[in-house]
């Protein structure tokens, strides 16, 4: 049907209107509705049939602006048209690990899919000090599959080539561009300085030559590196999970990217959440030191799972084509496809810390905030972590090169973030 | 008109039946028709009246498959296409350096162009020994100005995504993949090994885990660093000149892919000159030393030349923003922009020269040779320059982030370039 912007008054009736939608539910006599978008980008409705609450459906709905920013900030309709996309080629590389589709209005710019009832968003569960036994394995998994299959290690250059023309995002990707890898540095009328942070605080990434001329090399490599169909804004407030089960949400910023960036967007969240854990542990009159260490052991998980898996599907697949690998064929017992599978990691960690600092210092200047962080009500204490923050995504896009292990990184973010540590 | 291959016989017909053709030519009762193609790809006629010698067109048809293999390797005759559109953004961006396009037929998959009568293929007279004074100006020129503007340095972001997606050229990257990245170092069938070159020369590229990660590095690189519209195939076959001036022709291998390509093939191709003249010009009854040293020197004022001319191009590009560059506004008088460049330049030499090694070793070991060597009859003097270019090519594929000039690059070659040197 024609595009109309949807309402909570109005979506019961078009979820009656659709036949494959119609039959979830055994009554419209008592339906729910709920908005429940973050109110970044999209609209989302919660569905559901008071009488028999399995009968539930998520309806998210582009609208042809930023919601964020209001109607005088135009967005293209079409990245529902990503997202679908996404999910789609998502649940055949991660079955289980994205919400089932069961509708999709192109005309309309909205799918219909499953209501995650039984999971909660990572980012609010990780800030109330939960802790999710599985979500490093399940997070490296989506990593390892959704990236190894994508590329140029798995796919014909032929299918890849169109997949990467297929996937061609302008708006969403502009708008990291814009708000990742530039505006936090150049001192932009969109930012957002914390009222408690100081300026020479912000110095440190806007008045520093070295600093931004290797953001750029990362901005570079996001713009230019087509190397797998990457999620494209992996936080943790894209991800939701129980004890059991994880699930990946949201992939409208998906398009063709170097892999370490979702890598790195995950990384950054944990390392932005350890950072803040100081203080809500506390607050919780809690030692902070458990949980603290539970995070930073989870994104060390996240990575190490992440490699390990990854190198696994590469062998197989190899192995599978009768050790026929992309370095060529095997003359060497595998020798040579072994020493650029290691170089190609090495590089991975180097790009994915890259982009982690980045992810991490935009998050504190830019105009999207954590809640993990902009939830901390004491000002000072705040401005503290952001400062901590500040300094650990520089060290990570500068010395990006010269971690050896992730374990290296978890030595810096235990240095700096110290309680009585304010990084200049 | 439906496709059907031109022959010496019938292109004159063609050419009187295409009216924008025809009214090039006073008469056709002195027609001459002479088929040119170096045999590689595709057939070239030259269409000439006798009579009126300025009365002249080059005629490019595609065949159905690959000229040199035959027709037991079909290849799309859509290359045209991508010829076509490299012609033409070519001419807007170098005008004067690429033939002029008098006719293109879609459907014989064919193109008419400018006839460079007074202009030579400029490998074959670099092997006779002939000097060009303007050409590493030009092809600077060429290079910086093509990959300038043709990038994300330039270009707005939705332009640019969208000249990547029209320009996906999957065969004809395939063959590079194959033939530069693959074959020459696993041995393949294809190899065409020089029958003077010994075993242990062959083994360094093809039994050393190491080289042949770096050559993995090299050709991931090539498959997915989309950083400008390249020509894609820039040797010194592809190069006409004379004293005055200098096109490049043949692009059918354009696509958005890393600038280090471009460049690095050009530079491959001077070196291999360097390496084969200490023969050629000893033959000719001449010291050795002076070609040489102007080929070492040409290669060095190309890249310091596109060096000097891309960063020119940036800042002019940058200034007439308002001091807007790639890192964002500018708060410290351009100082953040200005590292950027020095760091892109730096990346980009060492992308340069990895690939330029992968362009010299394949050469020796691969199906596609260079006249400049090949040509050599003596199989000794042959297979010690062959065992040189192996060895040079392994050095820039190996340290290619350790060279600070190119000039530590000509110091390499005239040190492996010995009479007396036969690398191990």
């Amino acid at each position: 049907m024609d595009y109309r912007q949807l309402t909570e008054a109005s979506v019961a009736d078009y979820v009656a209107s659709v036949p494959a939608l119609a039959a979830r539910f055994s009554s419209f006599a008592d339906i729910d509705v709920r908005e429940v978008g973050d109110g970044n980008l999209n609209y989302v409705f919660i569905v559901t049939n008071l009488a028999a609450p399995d009968e539930t459906v998520v309806i998210k709905q582009a609208v042809p602006f930023l919601r964020i920013a209001g109607e005088s900030w135009p967005l293209g309709r079409q990245r529902m048209a990503f997202e679908t996309a996404a999910l789609r080629r998502q649940a055949e590389l991660v079955p289980g690990m994205v919400p089932s589709l069961f509708h999709v209005d192109p005309e309309m710019s909205l799918i219909a899919m499953q209501n995650l009832r039984e999971h909660r968003i990572v980012r609010g569960e990780l800030i109330a000090g939960r802790r999710f036994p599985l979500l490093a394995d399940h997070l490296s998994t989506f990593l390892a599959r959704t990236l190894f299959f994508t590329s140029d290690l798995h796919l014909d250059p032929a299918v890849k080539k169109a997949a990467v023309a297929a996937s061609v995002n302008v708006e969403l990707c502009r708008i990291t561009e814009d708000f990742v890898f530039t505006h936090p540095y150049d001192d932009s009328a969109s930012n957002a300085y914390p009222p408690g942070l100081e300026q020479a605080a912000i110095d440190t990434i806007q008045r520093d030559p070295a600093l931004r001329a290797a953001v750029a090399e990362m901005k570079w490599l996001f713009m230019n590196g087509a190397e797998a169909l990457l999620h494209g804004d992996l936080h943790t407030g894209s991800i939701m999970a129980n004890e059991r089960e994880t699930y990946v949400i949201d992939p409208e910023f998906a398009f063709y990217g170097p892999m370490g960036f979702d890598v790195g967007a995950i990384l950054a969240n944990f390392w932005l959440a350890f950072l803040a854990q100081e203080h809500h542990q506390r607050a919780a009159g809690a030692d902070p030191a458990p949980f603290r260490n539970w995070l930073l052991e989870t994104a060390e998980a996240v990575w190490d799972g992440f490699r390990t898996k990854f190198l696994a599907l590469w062998r197989e697949d190899d192995a599978s084509r009768g050790g026929a690998s992309f370095v060529g064929r095997d003359l060497d017992g595998g020798a040579s496809a072994e020493a650029f599978r290691q170089r190609f990691v090495t590089r991975l960690l180097a790009d994915a810390l890259g982009f982690a600092g980045c992810k991490m210092m935009r998050r504190i200047v830019g105009i999207a905030k954590v809640a993990d962080i902009a939830g901390i009500a004491d000002p000072a204490v705040r401005a503290r972590v952001e400062a901590q923050a500040l300094a650990m995504g520089r060290r990570l896009v500068l010395d990006r090169h010269g971690f050896p292990s992730i374990g290296r990184v978890s030595a810096l973010a235990r240095e700096i973030g110290r309680v009585d540590q304010v990084p200049a």
